[in-house]
């Protein structure tokens, strides 16, 4: 069948109310991912009986219409409120895969700015975002170019900050393409890595140019809910002064890598030397000669051994306590990003929008298999990198089936690194490596390991990740708001960290969460960006009084 | 005769050599406007007797070939310094128009940053730029890509204070499409006309992120030329203190509307109020309620008068000396710029450089040809205005030989208005005009009229221009560096301003001057845009050693 014929059936079977049969067109166990047109939420269903569902909670509000094939994978369609793009996957006569996504609200399309320079009312704003980082900011210019008022607010002193204050190596690991913010990309001859400080200073640039209301120097201190007026009060610091906003929605921006998780060591107390959170650590000047112990694997880890080492350190440890996924950023390029986000697609003419649709279009249930002979070929490619490994006593998988980084990013967060050039320290011995174990305990000089052994130590850094955004909701607003909302991220893979049931969905991200009128944003540079949407479109359609009632908000599992 | 034909016969006449074939392929009074490819300069050649002597002198070192069409008006093709477009209007079987451009030198094309951050090793500059507006920085980006040490230097304390201050209520006047900076397009929802904060804040922006060379609150003092060393000597303030740059080329982009020209006005000593040219003038807030009188009828005259009227002054005149041109912006977007700098030019595919190469492929004695039918039009859809305005008292024209804006600001740089609302406050009577008179005297609180009237005043704003930019070469270098290089803009087209003899290119823009190594950039932000592209190619090429020797440098006709 070709897919015009598919959508010309699917849309009149939508037209004429008839459920079953537009689940009929689906395979038995067929997906259909909606991101807002259908469910005010982002949701995939499962299989027919997940379809037909939410067909008889949402059609007749819906009122779905108009689906136009451009080619044969996407299309447009209407709904009564809006208008949204769709991909569709077809194996033989039915759909294999559905991808449907409002891109605007009818009525109340993103607008050119006037340029009258007329400086917004002194209003409350009617969103408060926590963290002005890239994901932050990416919904704040969303948001402003919906004409929602929208107030970020960042406790540090500049816009970008959160990238300069990080340790001096750091360097993007996604290629420019997958990077670019909203509305204004990077320009062609950017750098395909760049180094944090050149992020920030985009960053700042970026919240200055997209005229975004950002208040820096402004820590949020507290926030809580009125259910009786739909408020919320949210209480910061103005460069010391205490302010109360009232915005009617809240979100928190914070950041994958903004709660960092500390270990706590038997004897931290009485070590003599320097033991901080990767987040804390400085860079590696000050260890010139010195015994440096880092604890953790994964790409902070890595960055910072290599970053030690190149300074002279006297002696750099990674403590591996458990496998890590590592692929060459080369091989990555070319075999992971390269149909999507590379020269070569943009010479294909595939635009960012394109490329993160075609992202989105591909269900987290079915990933893996698309994911696992990449990684089979990038094993193949590499040998010489996993045998040197291997040799070294690293610890690394492809992920528990297989299915390599951006399923265990989907499932974990963290637990990976992108080789560019810690590896082949470690193989080379420049960087010591001591695997399967873990710090047992600290004593005035030196880390006691969990096989007994010793280890001289005069900075001992803990690269041992962060924890789940909702713990944000628990500093800010109360532990108990943060366990109703429940662990933010994972999809339920029942993988390390990221406990079943199968939830089909990242936890809590970009759509309604179980506490009314409280959001959360980010991700990678290439969600934050593409995800920014649809939340904003959610937030406007509140803000204008569309019906917006979600579907099926997904009930807690995990409070963490 | 297809293009691609023509193209075909041109191709082989050159590479065998055949100079009178080749210039037979042209009308009689053809034209070949080359950008840098085969001359090495900026270069009309009307004719076929220019045609063949510009051959004969270049042909034999150029070694062109590979023409290849890319549609019937566009072709690329290639020299044995380069590779560059073309555009080609035919006529029955002859050439009428001919454009070739250099777009890159083979072996220094243009190249991603690295990012790898290392900074520029601390030698002197090759190039110094003085001046760091929007030409300044276009002709800085543009080098900095091609790898040629490049240094800005900005008299003001922050870059974009070019534009901030100005008068408050200044716009762009040109639309958002012809504006582009190079590498780093405005964004989609840019307001079509910015004001000019967020003009400056822009460019403070671009300097930072495309990584310019830049120097604030640096004045430039001084400069002179060492024809044996054949390097610069120029002596500049910064931040007060004293810095001597030794640069090969320097490069003045002090802008359009970089040196005032004031008139002395006797009485001016004597006068109690405030008389200042239009560059100095602040804004109308402290002139509420107070006698204004502003000498001038273009661009600034109107937008100063608008403003103080809005702030309040009991009384506004201008006082218009001579005629000028005045379109309605609306207008002049939909009938001037709308084929090809405009949304629709966008939708259509007219990308930015297709546009710049579109303009530059019109020759400039043909340019009224095109413009005189496009301004019968306006005249005709806005003849309200026109009447308005007769009424008034209010001199217009649409240029000497009705050929308009774009004609005028080519020979003079200025004397126009785009109507964005003066105009009507003019044909209303709340800005009240003077016309065909100009200020004789001015007394302790009046100005005496040249037709012996008396106008109570508390400011004489004198919108009254800008000199040649060759002023700031007598200013900085000498008078008799000014005087070898000559006047600065116009095309010799003896019109006011503009006196003959025809020299067919703007005298002394973006190519080699009488001065070695002095060179002048600017323009519009098109031009600025547009050109910063040959001159950069022209600097690389010295910088590198390739053979560049301009092909007919225009000799001096006048100083000033």
């Amino acid at each position: 069948m070709r897919p015009a014929d598919w959508l010309q059936l699917f849309g009149t079977a939508l037209e004429r109310g008839d459920i079953a049969a537009a689940a009929d067109l689906f395979e038995p166990g067929g997906y259909w991912r909606d991101l807002v047109a259908f469910t005010w939420n982002i949701k995939t269903c499962e299989g027919r009986g997940e379809v037909k569902a939410m067909l008889a909670a949402t059609l007749a509000a819906v009122r779905p219409r108009n689906f136009v094939p451009k080619s044969d994978e996407w299309f447009s369609f209407e709904t009564a409120a809006g208008r949204g793009v769709g991909h569709l996957r077809l194996r033989g006569r039915h759909c294999r895969t559905l991808l449907t996504t409002l891109q605007e609200l009818k009525g109340f399309e993103e607008t050119r700015d006037p340029g009258n320079g007329r400086p917004s009312e002194a209003t409350q704003p009617y969103v408060v975002i926590v963290g002005g980082g890239q994901g932050g900011m990416a919904l704040a210019a969303r948001l402003k170019r919906l004409g929602v008022p929208a107030l970020v607010v960042e406790k540090h002193a500049r816009a970008g900050d959160s990238w300069r204050k990080r340790y001096a190596s750091l360097c993007l690991h996604d290629p420019v393409w997958y990077d670019h913010m909203p509305y204004l990309p990077f320009p062609d001859h950017w750098p395909v890595f760049s180094p944090k400080d050149r992020m920030g200073d985009w960053l700042e640039m970026y919240a200055k140019v997209m005229e975004l209301d950002y208040w820096t120097s402004t820590p949020c201190v507290s926030a809580s809910f009125d259910r009786e007026k739909e408020l919320w009060e949210v209480k910061v610091m103005r460069n010391g002064e205490p302010v109360t906003l009232r915005p009617r929605h809240l979100v928190l921006a914070t950041g994958m890598s903004g709660f960092p998780s500390i270990p706590r060591i038997p004897g931290a107390d009485g070590f003599e030397g320097r033991i901080v959170h990767s987040s804390a650590h400085d860079g590696g000047a000050a260890w010139k000669d010195k015994q440096c112990v880092v604890v953790g694997s994964s790409t902070s880890a890595h960055d910072i051994c290599e970053d030690l080492h190149r300074q002279g350190a006297a002696q750099v440890t990674m403590i591996q306590r458990a496998p890590t996924i590592v692929v060459r950023s080369g091989t990555l390029m070319d075999l992971a990003w390269g149909p999507l986000y590379s020269e070569q697609a943009v010479a294909r003419g595939i635009t960012t929008a394109t490329a993160d649709l075609t992202v989105a279009s591909i269900p987290f249930r079915l990933l893996p298999e698309f994911q696992i002979p990449v990684y089979a070929a990038i094993r193949d490619r590499d040998a010489d990198l996993y045998a040197g490994l291997d040799k070294a006593g690293f610890l690394y998988d492809f992920g528990a089936d297989g299915s390599g980084i951006h399923s265990l990013y989907l499932r974990r967060g963290a637990g990976y690194y992108i080789e560019t050039g810690a590896s082949q320290m470690i193989i080379e011995g420049r960087i010591k490596l001591r695997s399967r174990v873990s710090v047992e305990r600290l004593n005035r000089k030196s880390a006691t390991l969990s096989d007994g052994t010793e280890l001289p130590a005069d900075l001992v850094v803990c690269a041992t990740g962060y924890g789940s955004m909702n713990q944000w909701a628990a500093e800010l607003i109360s532990q108990e708001v943060a366990d109703r909302v429940g662990k933010v991220w994972g999809l339920g893979s029942d993988t390390k960290q990221d406990p079943g049931p199968w939830v089909g969905e990242l936890r809590n991200m970009w759509k309604p969460t179980q506490q009314p009128n409280l959001w959360f944003h980010g991700g990678n540079l290439m969600q934050s960006r593409h995800y920014s949407l649809y939340l904003a479109l959610q937030l406007k359609a509140r803000m204008e009084g569309i019906p917006a009632r979600a579907y099926h908000v997904e009930p807690v599992h995990h409070l963490s």
